[in-house]
């Protein structure tokens, strides 16, 4: 494997992958670069050459087999295992992000949740028992967690983000609608609805 | 402007606005290809290229004006404008996003939302009173609503799609973990926090 896919390419193999397990629940065992692109919008060519990256996958003509592709993809992006994540934020957002059920077998389990009203320490949110934000960093580097998520207003999400470096995490989802300033080698994401919704505009009359 | 711009191209073009929003907000009035590269990761070439599709926004050398820019990109995309938006799910994902402060000036307003528990009913979230889900098409039709948020639970979502849908719903943005069944026409995105995280663990250690 290459040392350096195109960032471009990366963020495209989850697309792949959950297009893959839908279509495996959905009973199919093979499929064609032309099958998904169809249902992801994007061209059939630019499909393979992704998936070429990474080689032997498929031959044109036979398609590809569904559960042996997306066992690679689950590699290569190591989800292959589970990764343990911290969810700082015990709020309305928080809370749903706690007892949302799509992270099961998608290489992702929230171990931890911590807040700083002190009136929801100790308070449970499913499964899970609020722990204080005054032991986030300790937690966190005990259990050597390196993949938070921030659930918290906007004017405490840096402070959070920078408490969550300092304990080692290096992967950060950001729902707070503000842009993370973090050093080199800690990568953020954004969960931005306007941008889900700015995608569509364009195709309404 | 051309009629077909390739659809992975159009799905650029908020991440692009996003950027430079920022960029204005920090109080920079130009910027380059190569500077929006750096920050999102995407080619100064693909960036140059995407944005030719629309024509005369920039020259080699020169820079982007800012301002400009992002005008012609929130023109394109249709969020020149304010869109009405319906929430349908009042837990608390459904609480957390008609409080959300990231709509703002980017193009969209919650104006409606709607739960299916009687409990609910006539209480309130921030500034919006809940409405019942069997008013849902009478309100969404006499508003000319054609964009919604679903934050219900995963098997009650496909029944408010289909709802939504028959008022004249034309974009959905999903945040139940489940793949909707949608007629030709309707646009449909996907809140999916594994997909982010996803694209972060293939950097990890």
């Amino acid at each position: 494997m290459p040392s350096t896919i195109p960032d471009i390419v990366i963020s495209r193999l989850p697309i792949y992958l959950r297009a893959l397990d839908r279509l495996a629940q959905e009973g199919h065992e093979v499929t064609s670069s032309h099958e998904l692109g169809k249902r992801l919008g994007i061209s059939s060519a630019q499909i393979r050459k992704d998936l070429s990256h990474f080689g032997g996958f498929g031959k044109q003509g036979t398609g590809y087999k569904i559960a042996f592709l997306s066992g690679q993809l689950r590699q290569v992006l190591k989800v292959d295992r589970e990764w343990e994540v911290a969810l700082v934020g015990a709020g309305d957002l928080g809370s749903a992000v706690a007892r949302y059920r799509g992270f099961t077998d998608r290489g992702f389990r929230i171990t931890h949740v911590f807040d700083a009203a002190p009136e929801k320490i100790g308070k449970r949110i499913g499964e899970f028992v609020i722990e204080p934000i005054s032991s986030l960093k300790k937690v966190v580097q005990e259990n050597n967690i390196k993949i938070a998520m921030i659930a918290v207003p906007a004017e405490e999400a840096q402070n959070v983000a920078d408490a969550l470096i300092e304990a080692g995490v290096r992967a950060i989802l950001n729902y707070a609608p503000i842009n993370l300033k973090t050093p080199e080698g800690v990568h953020v994401q954004y969960i931005d609805p306007v941008i889900h919704m700015q995608r569509m505009t364009y195709y309404l009359p």
